[in-house]
């Protein structure tokens, strides 16, 4: 009789601490051992000269979400969980989206069934309330937190979102009340339509208006007002999408005065900036590809937000995966595109190209140690959203999410390999040194050199305990 | 014939930056010569032992300003300018208070035609916009800006009179364009109203749950979202009535960055705490004397506060005089003041105290020099808001605006021997060192040892012109 | 046959990252399985209820070391990893201290000496250079870090090791040549002769007089001066026993920056304050027994001191244990502590009693997680000290250096329990929560309940690599 | 009979707090009026369209200064005070250099003797403090000071002047029980000769190797040194020729906290940087025009230093004129200067063009108002240096030391119009706009359209009080 189900020999085991040869016993989807030697298992795999890492946590990405009359997001549960798991991943973190006037509850509800039975990995949904009304503070969303669903996302801008401070300052009053993990997005609604007329009034129409309409000061106020009213309310938040070293420096500056303020950045963030957005070819709109919110900065911001990453002013960098279809996006589905700059869907993907590009760019170039690395992509996600002790590390106990990543290949990142709906990369023609080559998910191989090797029925939608302090 | 209708000798003059043994020759208002000896006078007074100062501008008074329904200001023009002459000041500037839904010019002229022939000394009106309407901004602010109300206030927060950012942004765009100057009231309207019904449910009620209701994070929060829109806007903004370290900080760190951003203080932030709040007495209301807003914080703020003076970073020292009589304030007229304090009227009186706290806590204990000590109370005044060069300093052209100041004469200051409509002052039994001994406006002793010498048409309803870049 | 040696059963095991409910197999003195179930053991041990921590690191301790004429250090070897075993460590970073004048290999050679066969625990040795003259630099240095003496300290006060500061960038130079780690005791030598001289001539002899010499601005000097000849040279250091929150804010303004400035702090500025020197009783000489360089300082400082942990700013906790017997100290070996506090010897006893100190009022109390605290007290030590990835965590690989701790447990420090040489502990009295109950070296008990089980030829003197860059 | 020996008609009197039209009536070398009009005088200057400004006062020149074996200075004091009368200046303040193991006293004496008679503007005497041996600190220096020396730099650099940190701190010490001005010149000596050693090892020679081997950190480290060490011993201090970024934000850093730190800056970091240094022409010595200590920075420096200017860090701007004959520093007297950079003199003319720079690129470019013009370049420096009230402004009392100013002129700055002794200028071709008419001192003509109208003995060595606590 075979003690394990599966061993992972011959690599080496990364933690957020600590850097081990070390094999991997694996019964009923969970690691039960890691030793020097593990014994006999029905299936072993080779991961010599790999490294074993726990699978990746994406804890913030947009899948299936309506977004407005004309616009249609490129990715269903099915493709994006295929994304996922080719690009190393074991669990995803997309939002049930309350649209205002309507319930929490039934967009929960609406939403996990769209999820149910059509992902490759797990999955554990957020919610976004837009709608602050009684019957939500008052039944809803302590009954959804109390049944798992225990992170919800605040927006300060938005037309359909956008929460006054008041409205903020109760939902965060209830956070702390409940235990549960609010993140916050951070950048000033009325000070982007004031910007957006003024650019509009002087003739910009083209994409790079987008990066116009919201400088860095927009951000910085909105980052400090919510660092504000978490103080005032005493409750840890996550500002994510951390774009620009302005709002960067304030969350500094709230941690270093002992405030909990946690933060997020993503890719886009440390390779992109805003001149991307100026791309002129196919008539104009070639920086569409580009646009995301906050926009991609400039050299001196992106060295700031590494500084913040090596530092620890980041806890988690995610992809906020929010996939358009160029074609789309430069006035097939949506001919407003042209005519103003605010009308291009705000999101690019990326859920498939996170790991790669935060391995190459950071540990492979020196910047951050492989076990920092693991903290950034996987331990720190579970922590500040409660999936951990469940996931997020390697160790007894733990399920058996792992990704093998041969931490010496060089890859091309090209729209042609990748599995997620959207119709272009941002990074085409990226190249990267380091690249996962095997995706394990509960103790089942679900992607393999960039092959989907599972089912659309092998992740699951799961729940969550009320997160503890944090990282 | 006589050269000068009067003449000022003996005396040792001061400036903002100098410091002189001279003499002042005046006439047909205005100062002609500064010597060391100047000619035949029709009248000449001795100031030995005794500095002449610039007459004190108090650019932050409220006068005869409806307040709400059950509300009314302790002073009118006539009894203000008393105390502000007997108080060594030549020159007020209180709010005209466009009611929302009103005519910003109606307001104007309303309130204009109470001051006229009712003033012991200049008045310069400043207006606060509440409702910014295509009205207000496209024909009524502009127009009252050419006919030289060239200042104006905005609220962050109040009921009546809050204004939303995009509304701020509007009226801080206009003022770049006009050149008119922003003042902005900085506490957060959402989190003064999550503070005070959190206290009212926890059956806070007396005159300390103000101070409760208004922490620093509160008005530091403010203060950086008027920075960051005044940013945006490119435009110098005064943030008016700075109470604690940490709004002040903000102001420090914008203006390190290179930002226009002014600042005044009061001398409530320099001598009160919240502690003064809590006074029991008189069945529990006793702390009502001190409710103003922002209200005084602790020891560790007023000594950030000094250090800002001391370093420049408050460029004005304002009074903020806002009387209210605590009779009526501690529940005659007003009888809700008891069920919570947030019915308690907003301001203390101070006017014609402002000068010798300023003097006594700053130059007699060496913080600031006499110099800085003028700059503070009367040029920078003049300068930030377009009364300079022909009020705030004194030299050949200046209106002979002109208080003299014996530095060592110690006073206690009591509410017996003030002039102001208000029962009361917060600073009963403060003991000062320096004091008025004489009020001079445009040649004419209007103040002398206490007694009011004037008339109450000897003051003008000036105008102004759009200010510079600042002091 | 049995497939471990010694198995630690039914524990909580505690790293870095991560926190698992898991078994340890441990064999020839090395950890090879952690799993929920280990197999047959010779030995098992009962860790239910239990903490299962890496052995603590002690990375800062002076053992046997010569400090002048009149003072003999209160612990050898025996004595010190004694209490080292007790106080839940197996390991710890003693210096061999080149005496001006003389040759570094003899020095170490002659210290070496000094441990062999004479230690509890094993124990890494640390250089202190105090005379980097071109023997040392060229030949004495490299070769000493090349046969495993991979760290030293410098010190930039003391009339018998200060250099200058040509000589430390000399040093510095050498070590970023040769990957060594450099320590720096961070205080300004003429500053506190100069505060010394001036103390003393103002007739100030009591111990208290050393926390008056040497004010936080001396270390905040140092610290500054320290970073940039560190930054000049681009070299990582370590700032050793950062006291008060000015030193610290260099350190945490330095590391915003980019640099790889390191730094360390001790339970001593956690708990104690300058107050502490005070002590009047025993002929105005129970202020000694606090008498340490830096001293401590105030519960502002405190304060800050405990946020720089919890931020990340301080990497290691250590001990500083520097052992006189207080007897000694007021008077009886050394008449001349009585007639000037500079003649005070400088230090404190601590190896024992750093860790229940630290999980007591920074575990217990919530300031700190479980695996920070494992950071803080033997991961980071052997990841900046080149002892990783043989010490410092737990998994497959690492020496079994295991401390079982009971989290629950609240005792009283004693002297009379303690195992160091000194007669008295600053700590006496003090309660904690949190205990070690067993500590095990490579796979050995070495001491329970307070009892010493080990043998002094069970510890050994070891050799590192040279570290990378850092945690 | 006349009432005044001479009257200024026609012009805008400029003080530093005020801008005025009004004549200025002067008799006996002193101000007795400013007014509207002045009676009869001897003479009549119409300054119509000027600007009439205090005569400039530069506190930081070297003249006739020995400065090494090889080296001489290319000023004596005629040619020095020429150009800076012709430069709109009307007092200089040069250092007598104590010879380390000389008497101060007697360079002092011998220093004096070479200016008496030979000054075409008045002369105010620092000295240079090399060597504080207990003669110095115990008689010379508190003599001196009461003989009207109030004040005195120390070095932390160079051979021949380099103080240790202790022998600063006893002069500190001294000149705060005397009252007197201590200057700071801030770059740390060991670090200096670290980086020359290292850079010259590696072979560089050229003069740009003169700015490599002083980093910005280099400087900032020894302000933070001397801030430390003056807040240490409780003295207001003057941190000289502040160059750059780093240690301009030490001094904010300092003055926040409350710290009395002055600071001085100079044309040369406003308007060049380092790549002056690169000049290539001239057998690879064409950089050594532009070497001085510290040396020039990059253009981020520059806009930092330009907003400490603006923000008030920066209170005195001087030249720091330090002439050297380009012909010699390239080799001709200095043949060692092509061995290495460190044999180049560190200095650079600059008393002739620093007015015209600094109003050009300060005031025409609305950087700084008119009036802060006058506080940098005149009435801060008489108040840091206890010439005020006698100089410094224009008022009643002052000594009639003014400059007719003509904002609207456009000149371009050519060696071959200046009066140094240097053979060439920096700013050889620089245009400006704003240029000095005419220069007064004390009542006489003593340049007028860049041509000298006094003599070499209208100039006064003058002796100075103790200065107050500055500006």
């Amino acid at each position: 009789m075979q003690e394990f189900d599966l061993a992972i020999r011959g690599g080496t085991v990364v933690t957020a601490a600590d850097t081990m040869r070390a094999e991997i016993g694996i019964r009923d989807g969970r690691i039960v051992s890691v030793a020097e030697r593990v014994g006999p298992a029905a299936r072993s795999i080779d991961a010599g000269g790999l490294l074993v890492l726990p699978g990746g946590i994406d804890s913030h990405v947009h899948i299936a979400q309506a977004s407005g009359p004309d616009v249609v997001m490129a990715d269903d549960f099915a493709s994006a969980t295929r994304a996922a798991a080719a690009g190393g991943n074991t669990c995803v973190m997309p939002f049930a989206l309350q649209p205002r006037g309507r319930s929490l509850r039934e967009a929960v509800t609406a939403y996990r069934a769209l999820a149910e039975g059509q992902c490759h990995v797990d999955v554990a949904i957020h919610m976004i309330v837009s709608d602050p009304n009684p019957a939500v503070l008052g039944q809803e969303l302590p009954a959804l937190v109390a049944e798992g669903y225990t992170s919800f996302k605040v927006f300060m801008t938005y037309d359909d979102l956008v929460l006054n401070d008041r409205q903020i300052l109760d939902v965060f009053d209830l956070a702390r009340r409940l235990g549960a993990r609010a993140m916050v997005h951070a950048e000033g609604y009325d000070a982007i339509r004031y910007m957006t007329e003024r650019l509009e009034r002087a003739g910009t129409k083209a994409p790079y208006g987008h990066a116009l309409s919201r400088p860095e000061v927009v951000e910085r106020e909105a980052a400090h007002r919510a660092i504000a009213h978490a103080e005032l309310v005493d409750l840890p938040i996550v500002i994510v999408h951390v774009s620009g070293r302005e709002a960067m420096e304030q969350v500094a500056w709230a941690r270093a005065r002992g405030l909990k303020i946690h933060a997020e950045t993503c890719p886009q963030y440390l390779t992109l900036t805003a001149e991307d957005l100026k791309g002129l070819g196919d008539d104009g709109m070639e920086g569409a590809r580009y646009v995301c919110s906050p926009p991609p900065r400039d050299a001196e911001s992106q060295a700031a937000i590494w500084r913040g990453i090596e530092t620890g002013v980041f806890e988690v960098v995610s992809s906020d995966h929010c996939p358009f279809r160029y074609a789309d996006a430069k006035g097939k589905r949506n001919p407003r595109a042209k005519e103003s700059f605010r009308w291009i869907p705000n999101g690019i993907p990326g859920i498939e190209t996170r790991l790669p590009i935060l391995f190459s760019e950071g540990v492979s170039t020196g910047r951050i140690s492989l076990n920092r690395f693991v903290a950034l992509t996987a331990t720190n996600h579970a922590r500040l959203y409660g999936l951990y002790p469940r996931k997020g590390s390697i160790g007894p106990g733990f399920d058996a999410d792992l990704t093998l990543w041969d931490p010496n290949r060089r890859e091309t990142i090209r729209q042609e390999r990748l599995h997620h709906g959207a119709d272009y990369t941002p990074w085409e023609g990226f190249t990267v040194t380091g690249w996962p080559v095997m995706t394990i998910l509960r103790g089942r191989v679900i992607a393999e050199e960039g092959r989907i090797t599972g089912e659309p029925d092998w992740g699951r939608v799961i729940d969550r305990a009320v997160p503890g302090a944090g990282t």
